[in-house]
């Protein structure tokens, strides 16, 4: 028997919906999480794609996340609109505010989406490459748990806290980036842990703020963020933008979904649009277009652009498909029978 | 002889405005320059204090720099304005342009400031602080001349894109961090050739794209960004919100101010407010309490937060005035002499 299971996009879309609604999320709440995780699996991002759901539903099941929450869109000021959440999942909070979004970039030039009380387990990059592709330039970041210290400490403080970019290139994927401000992800070191293999220093410190390369040891400990000093700064930037600036929590106040702890965390989400057709006018293809001579310069040196793979990848799954495990396929078919396990 | 002189913050604005109007900066502009200058030399960041001012009255001389410019400040859009710099000092043009960006974040929630074709030397955090002291949270970028290779390459294309953060505190300085993207100031690895040190591995690397810590290599080669390909991703997205998407010019481009090729460039720099109060409304003191937390958790921790040396040196140059070499200090009393060589 094969080890892997290959669907066509639709299929995928399909089989995703089947299993959110199955165990009860409304049918808004499978569409707008159904077209991240897809949009995830089409670009081979794995951990965000459609293994995503078994958590989702999951998370469900240990209750505290609200299935079929209407997110409120509220008008804050010309240039801000809030998405309250509801605790709903962020994505359908994102869907139906970012028109609102988009609106306010080309009316104001520049334009902030604060989204709140969001149970929140998604990649930014698909919601900043949509905002691109209205042509906006977009900016996205959200707190996480926290499992970082600051540069010069030894306690988890900080969440990975990602920050997402996406730049709207004429005729071709935008420039992407998207990125938690962590040195990896927590799941890193979780893997080495079971293989028995050391971490790289610089990953992470010990309870008493040394560098340690054991992985037990660094999940009892802290994790470190990317750069030193200066990521650590960054990721406190985040914490403060995405937490108090918009009314909602700091990394070390996520709450898990439920009760019991587990499940993903809620928290808050702060977007940014900026309409370069506003700020540029008739100017604006010249200046677009000359954008292109750094990228042209980046790929010149044999460099790659961010999320150059990710790229390739979803040029290969419009024409073939995507290839997920057996094992995925299997529980992820079993999870949307109408009485198989875990409904 | 002693071989350190001290000012009073007075003496040291004297000082600065004397140099820079004898040279033929008109007030206007000695005025913004001097501010700059002494808030920088008052932090005790000297190599942006008075030191500095040899740079200006250099690069004046040199021609290309306007010493009287009035900055031309346009309203874009209702969340935009540009301030055109019109070949004059950076400075000038963010004062000038200040009240409206406020204004604007006010009403808007969110602002941009697009500031073009200036003469830059400064660092940002005066300008980002500057607007957290009016309750504002505020970003800046600016190019800078190609120095830093993208991650991956071997090539000088990136500047060292400098990102500056301000978030006000009440009661006390603000939460600033103001870093350059390269992993360190191309200064210092002029200072480790003269001192003929070898560099640490990872500040660059030669023509090849090797790793070199030979730092005559490196200065032929290139400098790197901080963090690897994640600093590298933000040098880029630097480059384009403050080249491209502001109608200015992109790292590799920046011109020197002049004809011969010395001085200082000319390139565009970007700023955002945003209005805590306008998105809190009267919840705002209450969040801005506890984004106190945040940073409560971090020195707890004995980590230091940002800028925290600068303001400590504030604190004590506000009731000791600020001490120079006596040789750099010999050089401006000679500068700002109506015959002293130089004039």
């Amino acid at each position: 028997m094969d080890d892997t299971v290959t669907l066509t996009l639709d299929e995928a879309e399909a089989l995703s919906r089947e299993v959110l609604t199955r165990h009860g999320f409304d049918e808004a709440h499978a569409g707008a999480i159904t077209r991240s995780v897809v949009a995830a699996q089409r670009d081979e991002c794995h951990s965000h794609g459609l293994y995503r759901l078994i958590g989702c539903v999951d998370t469900l099941h240990h209750g505290g996340v609200s299935p079929d929450a209407t997110p409120e869109i509220i008008d804050i000021a010309p240039g801000v609109v809030r998405a309250d959440a509801r605790q709903g999942c962020s994505l359908l909070a994102f869907e139906q505010a970012r028109p609102a979004l988009i609106d306010k970039a080309r009316t104001n030039g520049i334009a902030m989406l604060a989204l709140n009380n969001a149970f929140h387990f998604s990649a930014l990059w698909p919601e900043v490459e949509s905002l691109a592709e209205e042509g906006l330039v977009a900016l996205a970041m959200t707190p996480s748990h926290a499992f970082v210290a600051p540069a010069g400490g030894q306690a988890p403080l900080l969440g990975t806290n990602p920050i997402a970019f996406s730049w709207p290139r004429p005729g071709t994927f935008p420039y992407t980036f998207d990125f938690a401000t962590s040195v990896v992800a927590r799941g890193e070191i979780e893997l080495h842990r079971r293989a028995g293999e050391a971490i790289p220093e610089g990953w992470a410190v010990d309870r008493q703020g040394e560098p340690t390369t054991d992985p037990a040891t660094a999940l009892e400990g802290a994790m470190l963020t990317f750069g030193g000093y200066k990521g650590s700064a960054l990721s406190i930037m985040i914490e403060l933008l995405a937490g108090p600036l918009i009314g909602d929590l700091l990394g070390h106040e996520t709450q898990p979904a439920n009760a019991d702890g587990q499940g993903k965390p809620f928290h808050g989400e702060l977007l940014l649009a900026i309409d370069p057709a506003t700020l540029l006018g008739t100017d604006r293809e010249r200046h677009m277009q000359h954008a292109e001579a750094l990228f042209e310069g980046v790929l010149a040196q044999g460099a790659r652009l961010p999320s150059q793979r990710r790229h390739e990848a979803r040029r290969r799954s419009r024409e073939i498909g995507v290839t997920i495990p057996a094992t995925l396929y299997q529980e992820l078919d079993r999870l949307r029978q109408p009485k198989g396990p875990g409904t």
